[in-house]
């Protein structure tokens, strides 16, 4: 009885981490989309992401079914209930990444126009830089590996730079091409969601770690401290 | 027995209302206090507004424990469960709330001038509208009002229309005042914290509506569609 009760769980918890490992390589998908879209000021595509954000969604809200169910007929403890409590909030902010996706597609025909913008340019590295993490952060969750989670973390003050240098690239082009300055506008925005996919990529890595070792991870493990 | 139980479960609700309720409060103050050290270069209450961020994330974490705990061990059923889970998740919803103020604390700093840049006067006024739908989210929620949670919504887009034009605004100033572009583009996120507040009183609004009436809100009745 108890080894059936505890195969059950088992195949749950996989139903559950299958789930989010595809929420997640749609995430990814979108981030990636998004900003070729951006780049090749490419409508469809643009729309492509921002309605694909509804498949997402609707992966989120089977998870919240499923974790719900397991918690309520399987009351698992201690460990088990971490997992699946875990396996919960990654499901929320997975949906959120691919939310920050969609908010940079929905710009795409708000930058469109018949001069390339120059500082365009400088995003896609960042935004590799973005997804990175989150697929780290997704696979450290898959193989439940604290310490690929403190990697994730690590590489966020990165981004963060990353993200400083381009604020302050877009502002000086903003001073010196001030008819784009509201097309730019745009643009600064775009780069403060890759930042923030970062930051939610860390989150992931937290909860990882949480779920793994049962602590929460140090300040000092997270380097500088997240918004 | 059943009695006992049903009790028990009420005075658990009653308690995850309570704390949730107190989250609102908090967030709302977070609010007024950002806008008003944004107003008033004020470093110190700035610091506050962002030190105070932790003890919304504490009374989070607390409704995340209480509700797991009432699932598993009261195993609720149909609207019972809809209801600890709308819970669960609106003590999310408000976290982010609050995070948005503690954001808008952090550039406080960033934008300090001699000169006063004169668009900040025009963000008070949003700052109210948006504290005033967080505060009418939670208002349902504590009266499991469906028909308050879809005022809520319509207002949404009055604050979307105001976002519009506090963004043309800022762009226009800072064409004919390039120096203070850098400034400026911190007001940017301030408008768009404000409005993505908003959008977050609106999810709040959606998820008492679903609790309260076990369908989903309409898209008519949601006005303008959501990021």
């Amino acid at each position: 009885m108890v080894e059936h009760t505890v195969k059950a769980f088992d195949t749950d918890i996989g139903r559950l981490r299958g789930l989010i490992s595809q929420m997640g390589g749609m995430a990814e998908a979108a981030i990636a989309n998004a900003i070729l879209a951006l780049q090749r000021s490419d409508l469809v595509l643009a729309e492509e992401v921002r309605a694909g954000d509804k498949a997402v969604d609707a992966l989120e809200a089977e998870v919240e079914r499923l974790s719900v169910r397991i918690i309520a007929l399987r009351a698992p403890m201690a460990n088990d209930l971490r997992e699946v409590v875990a396996a919960l909030k990654i499901a929320n902010v997975v949906e959120r990444i691919a939310d920050y996706a969609k908010n940079i597609a929905k710009r795409v025909p708000l930058i469109e126009s018949e001069d390339r913008i120059e500082p365009i340019s400088v995003l896609p590295a960042m935004a590799k830089m973005a997804s990175a993490m989150v697929r780290e952060a997704l696979d450290a969750f898959a193989a439940r590996d604290p310490a690929k989670a403190l990697e994730v973390c690590a590489s966020d003050s990165a981004l963060d730079d990353f993200y400083d240098s381009i604020f302050r690239t877009l502002v000086t082009y903003m001073v010196e091409n001030p008819k784009t300055i509201g097309q730019v506008a745009h643009l600064l925005f775009v780069a403060k969601n890759l930042e923030r996919i970062g930051d939610h990529a860390t989150n992931v890595a937290e909860m990882v770690y949480f779920a793994a070792t049962g602590t929460r991870m140090g300040e000092r493990d997270r380097g500088r401290t997240q918004d």
